[in-house]
């Protein structure tokens, strides 16, 4: 299975028979079978036939518009969100300030020790990170203890200031970072970052309204009109995992550079050759096998985080507990 | 505020400035603001730009596609749902079976009451539909009576059944209609019953969806993967006022035909042509003016539509109690 990102401004996405066909100016780019896929992600000026929106919608392939630059406008729905039982059990559940504080308290601590993981390999290189990462374990201790989501939410704030403050210091020389900045991004590795969490972030929202769980409706985030809580909740401890070690290796091995980023009023973006890339590479980081820390096998990233959303759901049914995803 | 149709095969739609531009062959059909557009609808092959599709869904207009001929394939979900404070609400409020027998009792005596009203209607030209008539009063007062959900639904079946044998005598000679026939429609009536229902559905639907409450949580249909409920449940006093009167007339008025229905292995269905008559009367209806019964103005059929979905919203805030819109 594979997620299809259509990058190139001005392409033709056509069908013929069970293919999906991609043209430009008349010339065949790509074909890609139905069957195998997943997801589409479209960025920017992509032309799309009525008979791919049909076979998409039929196929219940997610398919998510983005703008040239990364930014979220909308998404395909097909019938997704039918599980309306599944919905039923969320909405009672969540309502448990018990098991909110639970959920939290697994996210947060999962969260810090991926955090911890990414700062100890970086740290590979004898750059006196250690303070920080003791600081850090201390800080996912704490969290084991609290009972109040407010704190909570407090000690996670600093433990990421820390975090990101230390995560610096993993760049190479040219690199500058001088701490976390969402909007707009105004240096590479922030907009590396921003774009990350979107793919990242597009691929949680995506299993979630597949399994048929409300995404607006989650435990540690708060609970606002328009804030997707739950996507947010279950995407935290993929955050360092994948996207931050992502954008620190793509920097590091020179696959992207400050030449590959472009100025405009709303931040610091990709150029379109460059922002291939750096699908290309996210892509690859999300099809990385991994070793699955309570089961004995290997597992692809992408496999990894839909089995979180779906033992998420099984969490509901009360027929388990949350344990996050950590890394060594 | 319009909605736009689009049902000519093989037509373009661009985006020209503010402006949605509609297009065949280079030749422009039509252009339409999009600042007056609430809702499109695309049956079949219409091809639809990036500019336009990141237009709809930045200012939220309501996307709809459909098969040629009408079948619902998906939409365009921008950042519809996003009143989680609402859904939470309505979750809430649902659990209730008191509040679901009182909206359910609401819903089917207003439904069997508008039955009544087209009834009378159709009656005028003296066809000793009287009997029925008062029938389905009986029936709408024993509805008030009863407290037992499967016996309500059980009287909506039983009243729709003998609402439908009377509607048939409605029909001037030529026109055949041995009863309401779901799938696929072997008649031209059922299949306009068919296609103007699912008009309705999307209209409702969209509303709901805008104002950010679940469509799969109803009161009186059942709760079961994959049916929207809600939907289907405020739909219910509409379909007599728009739907079946509409077909009526559109029947005996001539607008259309027997021989404006082509048959095909899942059923029988409208000419392209046909189809967009259909589609002017049935816009023509929406925008019909009619005395609202609790407030002493006159309002589209459209508005109000809306308006009973939002007086939905404030039952469940516990604001108000419900009441279906019932015709004389």
């Amino acid at each position: 299975m594979a997620v299809f990102y259509a990058v190139e401004q001005g392409i033709n996405l056509q069908k013929d028979g069970e293919r999906l066909v991609v043209k430009k100016e008349g010339r065949v780019l790509k074909t890609i079978h139905f069957h195998n896929l997943e997801q589409v992600i479209l960025m920017g000026r992509i032309c799309i036939s009525p008979a791919v929106i049909a076979t998409l919608l039929k196929r219940r392939i997610d398919t998510v518009f983005l703008t040239k630059t990364g930014k979220y406008l909308g998404r395909l729905a097909s019938l997704i969100g039918k599980n309306i039982e599944l919905r039923l059990t969320q909405f009672e559940r969540i309502k448990d300030p018990q098991f909110r504080l639970t959920i939290t308290k697994a996210i947060v601590k999962g969260k810090i020790e991926n955090q911890q993981m990414l700062l100890r390999r970086i740290n590979r290189k004898g750059l006196g990170l250690e303070d920080v990462i003791l600081k850090l374990r201390g800080m996912a201790k704490r969290v084991e203890k609290e009972d109040d989501i407010e704190v909570l939410r407090g000690i996670e704030g600093i433990a990421s200031r820390l975090y990101f403050s230390a995560y610096a210091a993993g760049f190479g020389k040219g690199i500058e970072f001088k701490g976390r900045e969402r909007r707009p991004p105004k240096d590479p590795v922030n907009s590396l970052l921003s774009l990350g969490y979107t793919f990242l972030f597009s691929n949680v929202f995506s299993i979630i309204n597949m399994v048929g769980l409300d995404p607006y409706l989650g435990c540690y985030h708060t609970v606002d009109y328009g804030r997707p809580s739950l996507a947010l909740d279950l995407m935290e401890e993929w955050r360092p995992v994948i996207v931050d070690a992502l954008v620190l290796s793509v920097f590091n091995l020179k696959v992207l550079n400050e030449e590959d980023f472009t100025e405009s009023e709303d931040g610091l973006f990709l150029s379109q050759d460059a922002l291939r890339k750096f699908i290309v590479q996210f892509e690859r980081k999300m099809g990385e096998r991994v070793t699955h820390p309570f089961r004995e096998t290997k597992i692809r990233y992408r496999s990894y985080i839909e089995a979180q959303v779906r033992s998420f759901v099984h969490v509901l049914r009360d027929e388990d507990t949350y344990k996050a995803a950590v890394f060594r």
